[in-house]
């Protein structure tokens, strides 16, 4: 019981980073800029917003003291992984993603009667069995493909799918800390009875069945990962590898997993679309995910379905119709757009930080990229922050000077680390790093 | 314990629908039709799939004894509500719903950050707004519009956010037979210990807190209901409105539940695009809506979202552009149209039907539309027939006679009793009456 309202702390995370303090929207490019507060009803809260309150506390204090457009008093909230730093390249690439969808479309919960996942439209399996093999990234081959609303559904449909079947107490999901803070609640929201959260992977002991999940490379800290309990009769593994794409990591060679998640959201950066794709060797598991999605949703959209087709496919066109073309022009193929992109912000963010003694930034190992064939060290998503001397709560100290975070509580490590989402826009990025760069040297 | 047995049959129902038998293609306007299996693998069956196994062997049967094109031959698989009947009406409407999405559209995880729901395209919200005010089925003023991959994901969401905050039992969710096959599916599968499954409200007793789901006009049987269970205070209903729509039954008021559930799936016929909206009066309800929605999904298709208001805006346009004009004209209005095309299917049906005495249908009460101003009985979007007489099975007695429904059994209810789809694209209806009328002369 003690773990179980221990986690319904963690419950609160995806919710409270939604509810939580400020967006900036552009109203024209680069001059207007507005922070919407979105901070609930304050004054019905219970108890379990308590977290939510203290950090609206500080949004608020930071945006009443001076609403000026300074950019020293901007609110920058990188709390979430909002993949917008994307949006310029969809733009340039003009009408090469354009999706056209007649009314008469997608009356049918069917796409194709003879897959497992029988609301899988063929032009997007397609998709990702051509980007798969382009990248190098995982093997597709004797692999089922299950679709959801996001890898995010699609992780709580392998919960469902890879719980034993009449245990008689939940099975532990696991994960080595820091994890991805939104894993507890996946596993407890519900209050299953078919799984729970068991918390650091590290920690997790005896000979009991377990779901350990797997991200590599890792959110929130970027590191290349494997499995850490080592059971493999007792265990199933989840293998999250959404940001296992070249713009982030290099591709050392295709996942050849049992269970691998894949997402657009971090791929092309289409969040909004949620969409998310599971390759499953074992055709048992890809069925009950496929039970799971059923009775959950029925299906997943098929408009996502065919716009994150046509999405994927003009990646895979960006590259292979520029092959041995000028290096202007290769350079609007997609993942090597988005590396140089990566590259430029992880350099800038790692001067800034290195300008003085209060931060420090996690060290990566570098590797050949297979795909690209640099040699580079893994650029993540996610900056994972560590506060150095006296500073206790990493993710209060940035909020003082008006950066929002997310503190390492949140993913079973120490508030003194915290983790700043590297993929906004980018005059938000370039404000982060004159902030980061001000606090260091000051 | 007996309960949850019980019920963990029901948790096949949905996948079972899905899984099972033959789904119908169109090769050429109505000259060429492959009928598809889908059994999944039968050698690996467990306990839980004995029903597909069975059905499994009726239909082989029925397939293997003759794949010759005779209509009494061929298989005519009416178990789902797959509403095909629908996309003749939107082919012929050509480009009007027709929506083109550019690549740079949908990265963000957020719609609109003032919203209680923050991932609800603000589009959407206007089309539902327009189109509830239009029909006059349920007011909008003072809700909270919250949307999801179809309903059945918010009616999820519901059972979430209405469940007794720290209470030592899971909160029974009740439905009076026959109820919607699914439902107790809903409950039951994660074993969450928030819900459960209660069963037939018409027996559920004792003054604990429960969650009624009242369906109206009801699937499977098309009758228009109220609460059963009658305690305000420890009562939450959920009204789920999916089929309150004017080619179904006539408007008499426009509903002012608590909590309303609609979907494109039954109202335009757009299965595929996964699109619900639920109508909140209470904001914290609403809220703990979104956050459910955050958890399981992090929101719902953008894509699916702006469709969806292209094709409710169309619905609206066609009736508000055609007011006024010749009745040709008139019945190419969208509710117009499919109340004529049910209105006719209702009448070929019944006389099928009543042309012996082995079948009986429900008697529906006649009642003043008002929006369309014509008085008229209930016109479902299922048949709930009953098989008289000395036959026990109806679905199996169908099954006989290769046509495939669901039984009574999966809805609460007696196997005396079992339902077909109306709502088939146009052959396949018209071969279901003909076997009917057949079976029933014979």
């Amino acid at each position: 019981m003690e773990l179980k309202a221990r986690i319904m702390g963690h419950l609160l995370v995806v919710s409270l980073a939604l509810n939580l303090g400020f967006v900036y929207r552009d109203y024209s490019i680069g001059k207007h800029r507005q922070a919407e507060d979105y901070l609930g009803n304050e004054n019905e809260c219970k108890n379990s917003c308590r977290v939510a309150k203290r950090d609206a506390h500080y949004v608020e204090k930071a945006v009443l003291e001076d609403r000026s457009s300074a950019l020293d008093d901007e609110v920058i909230d990188l709390d979430l992984g909002d993949p917008t730093m994307y949006e310029k390249y969809w733009k340039q690439m003009g009408d090469k993603t354009t999706v056209v969808i007649p009314g008469w479309r997608f009356i049918s919960y069917f796409s194709d009667v003879k897959n497992i996942c029988f609301f899988l439209e063929s032009e997007l399996a397609d998709a990702i069995v051509r980007l798969h093999k382009l990248v190098g990234n995982a093997v597709t081959q004797g692999r089922s493909i299950v679709v959801g609303t996001g890898s995010t559904q699609l992780i709580q449909a392998l919960f469902y799918a890879t719980s034993p079947a009449n245990s008689s107490e939940p099975v532990s999901v696991v994960s080595a800390a820091p994890y991805y803070s939104a894993y507890p609640s996946f596993a407890n929201y519900l209050k299953s009875g078919l799984y729970e959260w068991g918390g650091n992977a590290h920690k997790f002991k005896g000979n009991k069945p377990y779901i350990e999940i797997v991200t590599s490379p890792n959110n929130p800290d970027g590191s290349l990962r494997e499995a850490v309990v080592k059971n493999k009769q007792a265990g199933i593994l989840i293998h999250d590898l959404a940001y296992y794409w070249p713009q982030y990591t290099s591709i050392s060679s295709p996942a050849d997993h049992d269970i691998m998640l894949f997402t657009v959201s971090k791929c092309t950066g289409h969040a909004g679309t949620r969409l998310g794709w599971a390759l499953i060797k074992d055709e048992e598991i890809a069925k009950k995910m496929t039970e799971f999605m059923v009775i959950n949703t029925i299906g997943a959209s098929k408009e996502s379905q065919v716009r994150g087709a046509k999405i994927l496919q003009a990646v895979a066109d960006s590259h292979e119709n520029n092959r041995g073309s000028t290096k202007s022009e290769e350079s609007n193929s997609f993942f090597e757009h988005s590396f140089n992109l990566m590259a430029h912000r992880w350099k800038i963010l790692s001067n800034a930080v290195n300008q003085g003694n209060i931060f420090s930034l996690p060290q990566f190992p570098s590797g050949e990229c297979s795909f690209s064939r640099r040699t580079f060290a893994t650029q993540p998503a996610f900056a994972w922050l560590k506060c150095e001397g006296e500073i206790d709560d990493c993710e209060r100290f940035l909020r003082k000077h008006k950066i929002i975070s997310k503190g390492g509580n949140y993913f079973g490590d120490s508030p003194k680390y915290t983790r700043i989402s590297v993929l906004p826009r980018h005059h938000v990025f370039e404000n982060l790093v004159h902030r980061l760069s001000t606090i260091s040297s000051s």
